[in-house]
């Protein structure tokens, strides 16, 4: 591992030069930040899960037809993906009001939006990822109008799909964020979804306590955050659950999880 | 005019009920605030500028067709405007990076925008007036998608007469405000445009020397705040200059101007 060349470090990944020219391997470190890394802190066995949560997601995309990044994990804390070029924007999908826009727009958390609403920020982490429009995207060329359209349509489509498979899993799908990239084959560029979805990004409470099983937990000092990205794993069948029931089971034993009773494999 | 009902109160103006139905006093104060009202301070002379200006642009935006809330002049600091319902929004028209997009961008002030940029805030003191996209307007209902379509054409050929108007006074139009309204006729309402155009609501470069001829002087304690207001008016014509040449000559002694040697007459 060590004589792999590193692309790029950021808050919460490593990116790696991937086996075969076009890919690139995503390592999930185990690392916390929030309000654009003011706060730091680790959430032990997080990148474990976020790799497994998120190799579930984008391979459950794939099969509706959301192209991705994703080709395969490789191990506990690592993914294949292709290259791309990353647009600069984080897309964020609002179904209920929290965080960010309530404080910006004044809209009590745990408010049903009138509907499902996009919002873009620049991915800039010096300038605090600020919001932009669709305005600012095209008059600096972030993105071009086809490439907007083609992120808008699928931000809603993954969003029908993530708000169908949490509501099985009795957890409310309040917002998330996604990251897009261009795929170049010659001269031509397709966007697909890039990047990880994973309680890191999104917002998760629990339909029936209201419980936050997201990294809230983390920036809100409510403690718990093993716990919560833990469950939502085993809701997803991705841990064997305490009855021993079935589902996919996977090593947390590196990543000192608090699970009682977890049988690990490998 | 104590007897006269006030509608309301902003920063800049006083509204009053108008002397027929569906009309609506518009008094100019003096009054400057900046930074959300959080540096208040006073201008003088800068209602009577304020009027006067907003009366010209709007009366030559009438000539190009864009429809406006403006009726006529009736006074120093007071123009009748028709009643219309304002759409929440602050409509900012950007040819150059200065203020808060500057910050809020990482751009340097002066740089010219790659084209122009049309950002809106929705009007909200409280919340001070956060920057939206038109997914927000949509999502909230503040202006419906036809409105915003009138709203951004109207938001454009109004730049392009003002940079043209702008120009030919050595002036560089930087950024500007402005705010629409809905006229409402039995069901049916069209958008007009409404509020004021004046150094208040502008950037305005002096072409040759950069110096500011708006309100940003206020803003960032440059002084000759008065002297720049005057400045644009009197190139526009609006004030008799210093050489007694030809112009539009009106009564500033009530604004305690420091304009040497002007005449006036009503």
């Amino acid at each position: 591992m060590s004589r792999r060349r590193q692309i790029y470090e950021g808050k919460a990944k490593i990116l790696y030069e991937g086996p075969e020219p076009g890919t690139i391997i995503q390592y999930f470190k185990d690392d916390a930040t929030a309000f654009n890394a003011q706060k730091k802190g680790t959430i032990n066995g997080k990148g474990v899960i976020n790799n497994r949560v998120s190799e579930y997601i984008f391979t459950r995309l794939g099969h509706i037809g959301i192209p991705t990044h994703f080709i395969r994990r490789l191990n506990m804390r690592e993914q294949l993906v292709r290259q791309v070029e990353i647009v600069p924007l984080e897309v964020i999908v609002r179904n209920v009001a929290a965080g960010s826009i309530s404080k910006r727009l004044g809209l009590p958390e745990g408010e049903q939006l009138p509907h499902t609403l996009i919002e873009y920020c620049y991915k800039d982490d010096s300038l605090g990822d600020p919001l932009v429009a669709e305005e600012h995207i095209a008059c600096f060329g972030w993105a071009n109008n086809e490439e907007m359209q083609d992120i808008a349509a699928m931000a809603i489509r993954i969003n029908d799909f993530l708000c169908g498979m949490f509501a099985a899993i009795d957890i409310r799908l309040v917002d998330f964020k996604l990251e897009f990239g261009r795929l170049w084959d010659g001269d031509y560029a397709r966007i697909i979804l890039a990047d990880e979805i994973s309680p890191d990004g999104c917002r998760l409470w629990d339909m029936n306590t209201g419980e936050k099983l997201d990294k809230d937990r983390f920036r809100r000092d409510l403690g718990g955050e093993e716990e919560a990205y833990q469950e939502v794993a085993r809701r997803l069948g991705l841990l064997q659950n305490e009855d021993g029931g079935p589902g996919e089971v996977f090593d947390l034993s590196t990543a000192r999880n608090k699970l009682r009773g977890s049988k690990t494999k490998h």
